[in-house]
């Protein structure tokens, strides 16, 4: 999508053809600042700081990672460590894992000198196919939204999305978002309410800017993006909550979201590790001074303790369906595999 | 309760014998700031900033501004004039207009020169009366907390407050913090989640800050206090949401309240006016940079719209009960009714 104007991906290889560019997302909306990591250090520490963020791009960028990591060193030991390393940035992103089961069968069995230039191809692969992934997703979510247009012809489709499921949380596209780009494309009046999600305020922060910069109708958008299983679904903390008031106001509420968010081995949502951040989150907000500095206030006096759990857990009971880049189904293990027959092998 | 160890209330008549005290919340928790009214417009001015916040701390201020205005001029016209200009202010909190039709009744029928003591003393005594009421809250709410502390002796009893209805928004005890502040000083332990509560932060920037002055246990307290009328209840956004979760989960959510929070003439909650405050509240967040200079800094990208609407409403049938000063009673007219049978005059 676009960012002052210019067609943009969230990460990139570079021209050098190593180093990988990202946007620096703690930054936004204030100033568009592009990183270049040149380590698996580096992509750990965007990870875990949250310079990229969203399930999809965070396995995009181990996936990455691992491949800097193979360029240094591509033994067994540097493989089996670098994997390990990278793992454990962010506990409860499905797709991180996923990336790194990926890129692990990959390259295991391959000779360490051919392992950087597979693991190279290999990331850049799982960017391309995140990006027609969502995209998918968005041609099927686009057809909910076409049905509830028609319904009240003249009028806009009210949506709204909690944090941020957009490109930024993705390579392109997003999973929430996408549906509402292709529509605002297809010229459907889309009216996308963006709610505010501390600590970090990604909705405003995110959300917001990336819609705005594409041009999309002002203060409006979006589903929901997640990490399911059984039907289940963990997400941005608050989405729970917005799934209630949805559900106790006759709303249905949709989630969005990519193949590699399904973790077919998580019987309940209960079993879902949530990741706790660290509480500084809850106890500051970033922003811009009038001179345009970014800072970080505090907002509670000193001392003041915090718990800042990153997700919470939908029932599936709540989830009117899942929109997947396969199509829409019901929230559920059944109405997954209707999708992913080949999955039928895992599912308990 | 305490600040800084001292024994306080949120407004005070001034040694001056006329001119009133105020705690500016606005500038809680980074620094104690105490400012003095001298007009009805300086009272005005507190009720729309929130330098005074919270339905009955509102009410006293109001009552304290007709006073002010009575001692410049008590003609009629300005009587008219002042009650008017004050109620405009907040257009959702009950007890502003309570304490208004009070005020002009007590006011109305005395000669002009006897208006201004009249208004003092009045002013003072619903003061007094409201510190005496939230006692009774937390002397009935204390119940409840025991009966838990009973089930699991040694065990915390965990009590989550959303907002602030601590004694910041009152004149002291606060209505759902009063049960707390009452259990801790009987010494039974009380464990309160404070919830985070954009957009002006008031869980974690007056809710902590109050427990903490008054040494309770570090991050716990609460209840919710509202403006209910026939059961429903209008509360600070995001409170219908975390009634919804309770609800969810088998957890009873309950209601504190004084007698001039309720309003008998409304016959449901879709009737209550709900206040749409500005953009920039959302769009924009107070705290302390390193050096403790209080700064606002931008949290979205510029011209970023945001709509600000300040209260939700709670449906009866998520309420578990009525904490009130003359007892515990059913989210209902009849439960309401049953404690206040004076009221069934106004009843429907």
């Amino acid at each position: 999508m676009k960012i002052d104007g210019v067609a943009s991906r969230t990460i990139w290889l570079e021209p050098d053809g190593w180093s990988v560019g990202i946007l620096d997302q703690t930054m936004l909306p204030h100033t568009v600042v592009r990183k270049t990591l040149r380590t698996p250090e580096d992509a750990a520490l965007a990870i875990k700081t949250m310079q990229v963020r969203g399930a999809p791009l965070i396995g995009v960028t181990a996936a990455y990672g691992v491949a800097l990591a193979m360029r240094a060193d591509p033994s067994d030991t540097s493989l089996k460590h670098t994997l390990a390393f990278l793992a454990e940035q962010r506990p409860t992103a499905v797709n991180l894992r996923w990336a790194l089961n990926d890129l692990q069968a990959t390259l295991a069995s391959l000779p360490p000198k051919s392992r950087a230039a597979a693991a190279y191809a290999r990331a850049a692969e799982i960017a391309d196919d995140d990006v027609e992934t969502c995209r998918r997703i968005g041609v099927n979510g686009l057809r909910l939204i076409q049905e509830l247009a028609n319904e009240r012809p003249g009028e806009p489709v009210n949506i709204l999305t909690h944090c941020n499921a957009g490109w930024l949380a993705c390579v392109d596209w997003g999973t929430a978002t996408s549906p509402i780009y292709q529509a605002h494309d297809a010229g459907i009046p889309v009216h996308v309410w963006v709610d505010e999600t501390r600590p970090r305020c990604q909705g405003s922060a995110l959300t917001a800017f990336e819609l705005a910069q594409h041009g999309c109708v002002d203060r409006l958008t979006a589903g929901t993006a997640g990490a399911p299983a059984c039907g289940d679904v963990a997400n941005k903390i608050g989405t729970y909550l917005k799934a209630l008031a949805a559900h106790d106001n006759g709303v249905p509420f949709y989630v969005a979201l990519p193949y590699s968010t399904i973790d077919w081995s998580i019987e309940r949502g209960a079993d879902i590790p949530i990741e706790e951040r660290g509480a500084d989150e809850v106890l500051r907000v970033q922003g811009r001074l009038p001179d345009g500095a970014v800072a970080s206030v505090a907002i509670s006096a000193d001392g003041t303790p915090a718990r800042n759990p990153a997700f919470d857990v939908t029932p599936a009971k709540l989830v009117a369906a899942f929109i997947t880049e396969r199509g829409v189904c019901e929230a559920s293990r059944d109405g997954l595999l209707s999708l992913y027959p080949e999955k039928k092998s895992c599912a308990a």
